[in-house]
């Protein structure tokens, strides 16, 4: 890795292989698989250069006098601003709220950073506003410092927010991606697909009748149940865009161990399914915005799942597979029918614009 | 104030006065003057309700475990993204850092948050990203987290960058607008409207010939020689957005102090003076990404400057003017004629998206 970390000469510059396939930002590198990765290997961090830390993960942990920080940004561009169960406000402190959890973390203060379309409308600015002031409130995260910028109209669309956190990560955590390992059971905390069916059946062009709204929660309090239960938790993570397919992968990667699913074990709401039947999705790879993946010993699973159950955000807390030695850094799910699927990386986005 | 940030009833919510002119968003309010600090004051102030410090300063003051931390936020929209003397990528790591510096605080950590626009060249990015390292390298910050997002063609503008940062302030030090009091020397650390002069130089439909290059450049080494001094520095600011007006108009007004400024003593560059005549502009309200702006009492004055010059961004620092008890929250200046004219805090912005 070291010599792709080196400073890029930006005369002598050659787009890499991995991003050869067009010369230019496509929807694909935003949706939160394989090309987001590939963006991020192969762009970011070697123009990023050695002051980047190899890791930039979704939430990076800084020890400042002795104390270990959990720290997470996210920028939310989520189309249309207002969707069934929430709004882009609640979204952008969920998501890093959320961020911040999957380290263990309880949240503490965030900044929040707006980009203004010239032209929006200042009721539309102040129901965000509004949104982001009773979610952070919700949370118990503060809201201590801001930024507001405006663009012109036709370089922007709408509102687009930035929410930046700082947490506090439990003393008794170690959780990380990479401790995930052969034996550890796969709890995910409830049902999937709901954010992405929610936004999709208001967007334009694409309404659909559905009961579904969106599942933006904050999940620090169900980790801290989870964490009091004395369970070594291996990993965290909140299964957003690309949804638990992209999530599995990922940690299936960093941890370079295999997944088995077991798919009939995998909470899918009816709404969901019927939703993207008509879609012709897959409910495995629709953004969550309120759900969380853990990897524990297969030990502690049954008392951690039962500690979620107990939460109300985690009432339909479910294990679906088990870590394996084989094909590391593949995930696979048995079917209904007792056959064997691979769920795969998504390549770029189902969804464009999800959060 | 309590009343006003009682939670907004948006079903029932009218637009507050100040901001009547519009129901809608203007460039304006992204202009760091009046405008900007209407919205803030009369939008999210009140819309965040009670999740939201009061301050929501440019920076703001986190204790955490016996720690004080400084934590800043900004979204850059300069455009266009490459002008003499930098890209948005310095500006970016640049501006963040300075926000840490002017509360005193080394600057430890960076998160980059990227919203692209669906067809900007990749090349581009990695120019930008590679400017982003640079800086960062250069200023002693690891950037730690990342995010990127990308938005359909005509819904942005290349690339827009949030960085976050955290620094760790200075044991010594308590700097805040409010501390500039009656007798304090105010004090410039170099020329004047240098960045914004370049940006506009090449901007479309603007472009000028001028050998004014972008002052981006890392603040922190200088404030942390000027503490060195061991001189109580009541306040410190980075005139971007609005300039020197905007800056000194919001520092009387928060510590409801006079100033009187020496119109001569001010160092403008006479390329800056050239280029504002020619657009018929004023170089104290032009955007700086390299300068800071100092209130120190008048016993400590020659000291700090002494120290400023020693060091390469201080070079031409001078003092300027003085707080005074008289006419408090209003900024005037001695001309060089001998007359006096009021400094007035800028309403919108001069020149759109300068940073």
């Amino acid at each position: 890795m070291r010599e792709t970390r080196a400073a890029i000469d930006m005369e002598s510059w050659v787009c890499p292989a991995p991003l050869r396939d067009s010369p230019n930002v496509v929807m694909g590198h935003g949706g939160g698989g394989a090309m987001s990765g590939e963006l991020i290997e192969h762009l970011f961090l070697p123009a990023f250069g050695p002051a980047a830390d190899a890791a930039m993960g979704d939430s990076a942990v800084v020890e400042i006098g002795g104390t270990r920080l959990a720290f997470s940004t996210d920028s939310f561009v989520v189309k249309p601003m207002v969707f069934p169960g929430g709004t882009i406000g609640e979204l952008a402190v969920n998501g890093t709220v959320n961020d911040l959890a999957m380290a263990g973390a309880t949240p503490m203060v965030l900044s929040t950073a707006f980009i203004l379309e010239e032209g929006t409308s200042l009721d539309d600015l102040a129901r965000v506003a509004h949104a982001v002031g009773t979610a952070a409130l919700a949370a118990g995260v503060k809201l201590v410092t801001g930024d507001t910028k405006v663009v012109d109209s036709g370089h922007g669309d709408g509102i687009y927010v930035n929410t930046t956190g700082i947490g506090v990560i439990d003393r008794r955590a170690d959780i990380r991606p990479q401790r995930a390992t052969e034996g550890d059971a796969v709890i995910v905390s409830g049902d999937i697909g709901v954010h992405g069916v929610a936004v999709m059946s208001c967007r334009e062009g694409l309404e659909f009748a559905t009961s579904i709204a969106s599942d933006t929660a904050p999940l620090h309090g169900l980790v801290a149940a989870m964490i009091e239960t004395g369970a070594d938790i291996h990993a965290l993570r909140d299964p957003t865009r690309g949804g638990m397919a992209a999530t599995l992968n990922e940690i299936a990667k960093a941890a370079e161990v295999g997944m088995v699913l077991d798919e009939r074990s995998i909470p899918v709401p009816p709404e969901v399914r019927d939703a993207c039947g008509l879609l012709g999705l897959d409910p495995m790879y629709v953004a969550n915005e309120g759900k969380l993946v853990a990897f524990v010993p297969a030990a502690d699973a049954d008392r951690v799942v039962e500690a979620m159950r107990a939460h109300p955000l985690g009432a339909h807390a479910a294990v679906i597979g088990t870590c394996v030695s084989d094909h590391p850094g593949m995930v696979v799910a048995r079917t209904a029918l007792g056959g064997t699927r691979v769920v795969d990386l998504p390549i770029g986005e189902q969804l464009p614009r999800i959060c």
